[in-house]
């Protein structure tokens, strides 16, 4: 494992985040969010996700992809919509050959915020310490750099010893 | 409008049905269904799903693809599973630059055997009946035959006189 593309999947917006392990430190290469027309047909819509994701895997060809699971839907017809993406986003992976991973939203905030019931912002926010970035990552690609580092961390338990476990511990403390 | 790829969307089986337009008669040309490894990683089955397709689109040339769509589903987690089905579905039918059109399975029903609220086993044997079959064709098989043959009702009225309108017909009458 070395470089690992993490995806938090939508129907309108698809964030991405790419993230390299130099050594055990993980470090920033990239991220951004496919938004997808909302006019288009269907079909139209999951091929330009399916082919923009194709793009980023031969840019800067992962190992390995981490992709956000969702633990429940309250909603049929989002969890349909939600469906298609993930769909389109596994076929990108398997097509470049690459092992996909999932992990439930909980559980990648859990590892990188210290919480499973995070808010958007403690994620962008520990997302940006982690790995050293100048500012907060927009909120969708935000989640996929964390899906990215919460992969990292049950592979090799990098994150939790530097970012969110410690943040987590010293909370108890006080 | 020739060759008419039909799909019934599953998280384990997805039919197809293939019917070619002969002048204004529908032809059967092939059907099957592509069961999915219930124990290999979703983005495995997703992947076979897609290719299984895709080797269909090359062997047999549709021009036109139709997908049967849901109206409504009762629950999140089953819409999520054939969410990714259909996504793959639309992902593979996009690759080969095909036109996807949806229809809902209400539609498809009352289009082919006269009522949308048809059984599994009226939609066979109208299937096999328009199509000059000499038996029922397997379910999933049959549900995509039938998508395919209401894509052609939709653009061309060809099994709406036919088949399915004149038999509903029939029963008004008596």
């Amino acid at each position: 494992m070395s470089i690992i593309l993490g995806i938090d999947p939508g129907s309108r917006k698809t964030g991405f985040g790419i993230v390299r392990l130099d050594g055990r430190k993980p470090v920033y290469v990239s991220s951004g969010v496919v938004k997808l027309p909302t006019d288009a047909p269907l079909a139209e819509r999951l091929n330009i996700l399916f082919e923009s994701l194709v793009t980023v895997m031969s840019e800067y060809q992962p190992n390995e992809v981490a992709v956000e699971d969702i633990f429940m839907s309250k909603n049929a017809m989002s969890a349909l919509k939600l469906g298609h993406a993930r769909g389109a986003i596994m076929v990108a992976a398997g097509q470049q050959s690459l092992p996909v991973f999932e992990y439930e939203a909980r559980k990648v905030k859990q590892v990188v915020a210290g919480s499973g019931n995070a808010d958007k912002l403690s994620v962008q926010h520990m997302v940006a310490r982690q790995l050293n970035l100048p500012g907060r990552p927009q909120e969708d690609a935000a989640d996929a750099l964390a899906v990215a580092l919460c992969h990292i961390h049950f592979n090799t338990g990098v994150v939790a010893s530097t970012g969110a476990g410690r943040f987590s511990r010293g909370r108890l403390r006080n």
